[in-house]
């Protein structure tokens, strides 16, 4: 489901390469966050994920997942986004995280010797704080 | 618990006014985040909530929490803390809210006709990243 509230403000300010935090599910329910690479995917939320990660398991295990989003300029404006994993492909020539790289660093990703997944998240509430209510 | 793993760098990086995020649980059991302010006190986080909050219902039902706390210099530097609560409590005269709002305001907090309250939150796990690895 794309979010009715992704106007196209909104999808500027996620457009940059904002730092982000990701919340998922342990097995046991309890949630697990941790700073991530994102990017705003034809209205998704992509991210990119060594395919060793325990966070990846949760994800498979329950796809449901929060965002925080604190703008590049003030953590003070910030989106915070509730998803749902819509998709986990493999990225086996690391174009995946590769453009997540460029996106944050300007260069290809470093690390080439490592399985990497891509995981497309849909947007299923948005809430916005500080200039980014106003978007 | 007090976490063995917080040194006394991290206690150093923990206690700049970084910026934070907080996930906790939903009634159905995912997750929700936002950015937040907090202060590292006596080796707990301390969090402060308007009383009315949705997020404090989430605490009061569900005392598992997650918090990534990003480094003021840099967002690639940042602990994420897996915790529970610990004491939720009144803030009649809003020393509390007041105590965080200084921390990153230099200032008292300017909204005084809502009721707020304390959270204490214990660090159960705690991992990090960057320049706070090696902390």
């Amino acid at each position: 489901m794309t979010d009715p509230q992704l106007t196209d403000g909104l999808r500027e300010l996620l457009s940059a390469p904002n730092p982000c935090v990701m919340a998922t599910l342990r097995k046991d329910g309890s949630p697990v966050s941790v700073a991530t690479w994102y990017l705003l995917d034809d209205d998704r939320i992509r991210v990119n994920l060594d395919a060793d990660r325990v966070r990846l398991q949760h994800l498979r295990r329950d796809p449901r997942v929060a965002m925080t989003i604190l703008s590049a300029e003030s953590w003070y404006s910030h989106v915070s986004i509730q998803g749902r994993v819509a998709e986990i492909t493999d990225d086996p020539d690391l174009s995946g995280i590769d453009s997540l790289a460029r996106h944050y660093t300007g260069e290809q990703y470093p690390v080439r010797d490592r399985a990497r997944v891509d995981v497309r998240i849909d947007i299923e509430r948005l809430h916005t704080w500080g200039d980014a209510a106003a978007l």
